[in-house]
């Protein structure tokens, strides 16, 4: 088999609604010879925005990834200056770095996914705030890197120093890898705001509960104490106000009067892990736009 | 067949947990030769509470229901001061009323279901504020009261006034039926705190969202700002504090970005009629046991 | 609000995949002004063929339905001599025929969605082979006939040349209204294959079994047997072989050892009901495609 | 808190069906002071059989577990010949030995839930026909074994002595263990019908299709090819006819006609996984009881 069959670009539009678009863009890469294989559009009559996300096979173009982004920056120039765009190349494997605490659940599914070759993306790196998930990471071949945080029960103002050279360290630890994305896999630990922002549009937490039902700390507690019949998970952007990001996927499982809390916080790990790696390869197929507080998903 | 075979006792109980109550209620069944069809048990770690509901083939014993209640008070008494407990008859077919305002949408399905025979109730009245739904109520066999409540725009204080004349009035004629159960079919008017403590355990709401979150008004249009991937419908019992009340019954469906507000009322209307349709089923058949505000549900 | 607003003209082509497509029909959309509010685009590796569905506000094109058809035509025609496409008018309101018998959901359902304003059709006629439900068909505004078929105990050869005649009526019947849509709502008559190559494309099934598990008579007594632990409704396009169709829809509930087939029969009817209604909306609204015996649904 | 405060006795009983039964085995728990948390309990009316399972605090009874089966084996021989039940203690643990073949999903996510402390079992070997699993199986801590099988070009005659010889060392491997389970995770060789037997009840396996659809090889090819809408994983027991033993669990997820064959079977995993890991867990629970070709699952 041709090893370029899969070689694709992706293109990602958008920008404000008019006529026209899809026939411009259309037209562009059919006067390359682009065969595209996959194509979402959306119109959103709320916000009068438009937008699109496009897969190209590679080998239908006569030139590369960056000439395709010169080129699309003129196409995308005529659409208005509000226009966002990019064009990613299959060929470069994305990367992503894991922040992680003890709840090693979603750890262990996104590594086995991995090692499985299901998410197209290679972990640069998994940084925890406890040493003992480093094992496994190893034996993955992922490096692993221990920055612990200051427990509850210290001085709050020698504490929150404490956390602030975490957060640094963190920081500089992923920086380094330049990810296209940071996971919190149940890191249970809040951004600064400051980090939030550097990572804005990167930075995708798992949060255990249907949101907006029981934002905050023990999610599961909050439901059994409502005595819901469903409980579930959230995948979304981070950003500074909590757990109140772009929802990018969410599901929920069946409960009933038999489950304790405990119950609750296992059986919900079968819905975190499921809907944190829908969630994760969407992202890194560039599949997610972000529109506002909300998204749209070319699934 | 013997017309006697699916002649039913439904024993329900709620008292304090202690050892031996299963081997009491199941040992007194025993000896009068009950044959048990149906058993559903819980106990309650966090409340110190235990539930039964238990299905007893009422041709396997040689009394009546009469004699079943007088007897059984007896065992439930040695359970403690606390217990609650009901005996059902399958041979006194439930009576239900049915508040609708506008939206037909769970009264149709209503309707379709008493009609097939797939719910065990006889709709003794529909009442509605709107006119519109009384033909096909009545086109069922089934009488329709209309009681006008007043519209938004009118002065306060007439409204009030208005609207407690109009409940007073829906009060009365429920009263006459005294149902089983008092169905909130989208009837759209919150319920007086007066009226909800004597309906209290009977009447039953279908609020248009997964419950907690988007309590209120317009909970799709709610869903559709915050973004989120699945809506849903809730079915609980009707308390003071508004949509707070024990859930009987939740479930969702799956949206997306291409689904407006618009297309979220119309696509959640096959999670309200479901759930509300499931919730009132598992209530006619004394399935469900309130215990402070959760319910168990012996399905 | 402008009553022109809403109207819509949706088209619907399907045809062997080739560079350029989309180009070639979004500017000869755009060339005339056209605004898509809609589009989905569907390319199989698998057999080469391209699929697509538009939705374009009328009110923006300068010309009406009859002259988008033409120019359209011309559109296509240069797309291979295979290409198929319809070009439908959201002001034409489309029309359904239902064959029933004498299981009344889905029957019920779908009137209670008429009225309710949920599906985009008119109900030309309701046919029965039983009396029963013709009194709530009529309640409901429609035509109901009822069209005799002969009892399984006759014999052979007189039942058969009687259910001839009574197919030749009910062709008939439906043929007076050419109908976009024939229902077959759990009608329990397995159609001629003359019928079927008559209806092809329009007439549409609700299967109570997730095919192609449980093809035939009893599906839930099957399950039962089986001891599968979720039972399921398939909605499809009636073709000669039984039950064999392109599958427009399917979903599935949850069962378990406490279920008799009674109870499946019962509880599946929800999902036969959401089953249908979904398949039904989706083809009234010209999302389905038919390539072989698979179909493209643009949800 | 006091360790033995989660010591339980799990007890199961499938018994043909008679009136008294909850009762003197109620009272029998009651007399010895016995504490049930747990009780689950079912009337088949179709074959006349009853089956229990109840859970009792170790630490409410004054006497151990040999001496709770001595003394319920005499309850038990009561209630007829055909009577079978079993005692289980939690402080036992469970275990299980895994085979495994070339597709590593169901392995790690295994490993992970036995990692996380999720699935109440010690892995005492996995044994793998290929050898690359190896490596991330002992990071686990858990013993690998390559038995290596013949590939399918082979002349047929020394293919089957070979296979033979492969499976009397699986067989050996696994006798060795005595497992609780023996968990065919992805295993894609089918058991001779002498080791079906001979694990008859403790043999479980992953089928990746919605049983009874798609039998045998290739299920999501099949799927694909069929152009169903949902698709789906069944873990049943093995049994000497492929693909046709008691259904333990089963599960699906929507496609569309957007995925291929290669995304069914990747999208198939996350369904494999949950199904595997759910239906083990119940059988490790004692959840599970076997009644002619189906299941009584107490959840």
């Amino acid at each position: 088999m041709d090893p370029t069959a899969d070689h694709r670009y992706v293109i990602t539009l958008s920008c404000p609604d008019t006529t026209g678009i899809v026939a411009r863009i259309a037209t562009f890469l059919a006067d390359a010879g682009g065969w595209i294989v996959e194509a979402g559009y959306h119109s959103d009559p709320h916000t009068g925005w438009f937008f699109t996300r496009q897969v190209v096979r590679a080998d239908s173009l006569p030139f590369d990834a960056d000439e395709l982004r010169a080129r699309f920056a003129d196409v995308a120039a005529e659409l208005g200056g509000d226009a966002s765009w990019t064009v990613t190349d299959s060929l470069r494997p994305k990367t992503a770095v894991l922040l992680v605490s003890t709840e090693p659940h979603c750890l262990h599914d996104l590594l086995g996914r991995v090692a499985a070759g299901e998410l197209p993306v290679r972990l640069a790196a998994v940084i925890g705030n406890h040493e003992p998930l480093g094992g496994i990471v190893r034996a993955h071949g992922v490096p692993f890197h221990h920055v612990p945080f200051p427990p509850p029960g210290d001085d709050p103002d020698a504490r929150a120093a404490a956390k602030e050279r975490a957060f640094a360290q963190v920081r500089d630890m992923v920086g380094e890898h330049a990810p296209d994305a940071v996971v919190l896999a149940r890191f249970m630990q809040i951004l600064p705001p400051q980090l939030c922002r550097e990572w804005a549009g990167r930075a995708i937490n798992i949060h255990h509960s249907f949101l907006p039902s029981f934002v905050g700390a023990r999610p599961y507690h909050q439901a059994y104490a409502r005595g819901v019949k469903l409980i579930g998970a959230t995948c979304h952007y981070v950003t500074p106000e909590l757990d109140a990001g772009p929802i990018i996927e969410q599901d929920v499982i069946r409960v009933d009067h038999g489950d304790t809390a405990a119950d609750m916080v296992r059986r919900g790990r079968d819905i975190e892990r499921l809907v944190l790696a829908r969630g994760l390869r969407w992202h890194l197929e560039d599949r997610v736009l972000v529109h506002g507080n909300k998204t749209i998903v070319f699934r």
